[in-house]
Parts: C-alpha cells; sequence; structure tokens
C-alpha cells in the first residue's frame, strides 16, 4: 500500500514549516533573510539559512547551505523535496521559487528532486513540481 | 508588411555564425570556451567569450560579458535574441543552453527576450524560445 | 595567566586535521575535493565540504558551506580561526589558501579571524595570519 | 629614455577620469553602479560597467566586463593598469578597491597588473599598487 495523499502532503507542510522556523531563529536583517529546508530520500529532513555579504556575489543561498550540510553531517545529496522561505520587507515569512543558481545545483545533486513552488495568487500554498521542469534544457557538463 | 520568415531565420543563422565566429577568434583552452552573441531589439549585434579562473566561482559567462558590451558601449540592455556556443572537447563549436544564472540575468534585463536552444538530436540546428519559458516560475525582488 | 603557545598550536593542530577527516569521509572526485574546519570564539567547532556544480560559477566553497553551518546550528558566525584543505590529484590532502570570494566573506563575518595559511615550502605546516592581512583596503558597502 | 614620472601619473589620471566618464554616461540606479578602466601592456584602455540582477549572486563587476571586452574585441587579457570606481548614495563617483573576486580575476589573467587603489583619507587621490599585495599567498590551480 502506498502512503495515502494526505500524508504527503501532511510531510510537505512540515518541510516548510521546518523551513520557516529556522529562518525565524536565525533571521538578521542584510545577512540573513532566507531559509531552506530539504528532505532526503532517506528520511533526514536539513535546514540552511542564506549569507549574505557586503559584495552581493559573494552570498550564498540557503538552499546550498543545507543541502553542503545534508552532504557534510550526512553523506547524502540525494534530495527528494526542498523548499525556501523569505523574509519579506513586511516582515512576513514566504514560499519562495529557487534562484537559477539553486536550480542548476539542485538539477547537478538530484535531478530527481522536486520543489514546493509558491502559488501565484496565495504565498500560503504551494504546488510541487519537479526541478527538470523549473530549468528545461539545462546545459550538461563534458557531453561530447 | 512584416519580415517574412526566412528573412527572420537567416538572421538567427547570422546570430549563430556571430558566436562561432568570436569563439574560434579567440578560444583559449582553459581560459575562453564559451562564446556568445545577442541581438538588440535596434537591431545591433554583441558578441563576448568566456572568463575561464582558477577558481571557477570567479567564473564569468560569455552571456553576461555580452550583455556588459551592450550596456557600456551603446547604452542598451534590450536584447531581442541571443545564442550561446561552446567549444567541445571534440574541437566541434555547438550551440548550447544557458546557464541558470544566464537565464536569470536576461530575465532581469530582457524579460522578453528569446535564447535559440539547440535541438536535442540535432546540435546543428536551434528552436527560439523566450525566456521565460526556460526559468519559469522565476523568484522576483521585492514583491512585498 | 594566558594559554602556553604550545596549547594554541595543538588546537590549530586538531582544527587541520579536523577539516582533513571530514574531505576523507566526504571526498567524492569532481563533486566534494575541499575541506573546511572553523572554530567559533566560543570554542566550537564546525567543519564543511564544499559543493562542486556541472558550471563551475554555480559551485560552493567548504568555508562558505562550514559558515553556514555555524550560522544554522549555533546561530553564530564569530569565526576564531578558520583552515581550508584541498584533495591534491596525487591524493594527498594539503593545507590550501582560501580564495578571494572565501576572504571577503571571512572579513564581512568575522573581521578579526585568523586563516591558518600554508608555508610555501611544506604544506604541512601553516602560520596563523589575520584576515585583514589577505584582503588588504577591502571595499567597504555603504560607506557613504 | 623612459617615459617621465609626471606623463606615467597623467596617465592614470586620465585612466579615473575614464572609469568616472562611462559610469556617468551609463549609470542607472539598482543596476549599474560601478566602473572600470583598464590600459592593456600595448595601451589601449578599455571600460566597463557592472551588471547587478535581482539576486546579488548573478551580478558582475565592471572589472569582469571591462576584461571581457579586451579579451572579445583586442584578443589580450594583459592588464597593466585597472581602477574601479563607485557612484555613492550621495550621488559622488569615487575610486573603489576590487573585490575578492576582481582580485583573483586579475592575478589570473595579468599576475602583474596594478591597481589604483583609493587613498583612506582623501578619495579623489590613488596609490597604485601591484595585484599580488592584494591578495597575498593566491591558491593556485593544479599546483600538485
Amino acid at each position: 500500500m502506498t502512503k495515502p495523499m494526505a500524508y504527503l502532503n501532511s510531510d510537505n507542510a512540515h518541510l516548510v514549516q521546518e523551513a520557516k522556523d529556522v529562518l525565524e531563529r536565525r533571521f538578521r536583517d542584510g545577512w540573513h533573510a532566507v531559509g531552506a529546508a530539504l528532505r532526503l530520500r532517506s528520511g533526514e529532513v536539513v535546514t540552511g539559512v542564506h549569507l549574505e555579504a557586503d559584495i552581493g556575489r559573494i552570498a550564498v543561498c540557503a538552499e546550498a547551505i543545507a543541502l553542503g550540510r545534508a552532504v557534510t553531517e550526512i553523506g547524502s545529496s540525494d534530495i527528494e523535496t526542498i523548499v525556501a522561505v523569505y523574509h519579506s520587507a513586511d516582515g512576513k515569512i514566504r514560499i519562495v521559487a529557487p534562484c537559477g543558481m539553486c536550480r542548476e545545483m539542485i538539477c547537478d545533486y538530484a535531478p530527481s528532486a522536486v520543489v514546493l513552488m509558491p502559488d501565484a495568487d496565495d504565498e500560503e500554498s504551494w504546488t510541487p513540481v519537479p526541478i527538470s521542469d523549473l530549468l528545461p534544457g539545462k546545459y550538461q557538463r563534458d557531453r561530447f
């Protein structure tokens, strides 16, 4: 018997909550404004917060920190589902789409991962989207 | 009367050739292996080659150099069509898809630009694809 | 009474060993080839491994992952000492200098941090160097 | 007979002026706020403006655009002297130090280049500094 859909929804709600919780705990204006949570295929949940910098190019996204933690601590990069949240100027924490760099990184490490994307008209709700749909026709290294 | 389709095709073939030409002229193994050409909505064509670096994170893509040239020299970032080509290990120069960073940058500067994407089974031919299709659900700064 | 010098040396030897250990455990050719360890002023040691990517620009350095872990897990970025090690092509793990991006990030988060720099003629030994000496005249955001 | 020192000073004043001029022409708040000018060893002067982006990590520095132009247009990356200027919030254009990424890139392409660094107490004046002094102990690729 497969897991009922309701249970899966609840898993993802838990993942979103983990991302919100870590950002609420670590938010520092101008330094840490994005949080992320990922669930490995083995079930572990790993979180991360982004690192801003004086020079924007130096910054590191929350998804990359969460992935780096998974690799360093658990030895796995096998992401099943990932989500990011942002501390908006109005003080509310909302689900946000991953940037193009994070889409590349998620594709490289976990090509069948699913991203929880914010619904356009309601940033409290989300739709699970395969990462390959978010970077169609991705450039592949060493294809020839 | 609008431009006939054949002429438009020929324009894009010219753009691909410009990207190949600049890379053939400037290719240096380990330093410049990707070329790009963009056509502004005003008609000017601008090319660029990528800058590799000892540390991979420091590198800059060919599309970004072409866009930087357009802004610096012409004062416009109004890209109509853009294409990148790669000098493969087998010595052949092929059309390649833009990376996630370039997709972000093209979206930011020219949200209605078109990218010439390589056809999966024939890297000599291409399909024009709106940039918004290549980064669906792009994260937007300052939405709230 | 201040800590005797020998004890401090031993602390740093421990830090170097932590960086080597995490890299030995997590090394994967083409994906994780650099490790880092940092010691917070409060005494905790945090490690990280770097994340390579298909596109070099997407990669994230080991020092940034270690710092991201410290911020996410402990809520502190107060680095006292940091070191990175590299898995060379000859299979040996050696101390390496931080890249320019990591120097920026360390400066931003811990301007009085010390970096263990490899000695030019012996990559088994090191010299502690203040981060400010490694990025002299650093550009400051919002100075005016 | 070598060039008299006064003439060299005047060359550098010209270089600073070129960087200021291109930024004045191309400045766009939130998009292009840094300009750069470099002089190749062959004498040509090349300018560039930086490209900001929605996501800070996507941005490209002015020095990289100037270098990309030199490589694309002239086929040379042999920088003799380089300088960057920043459009401050108070509307004044000032000389600024290169970031850690640009220091890496300048070192990689022109290890004996000189950077015009702003004098601490007077951002109208500058001191020429060898790039190697700005990234001491730079990490070298493939040393082993």
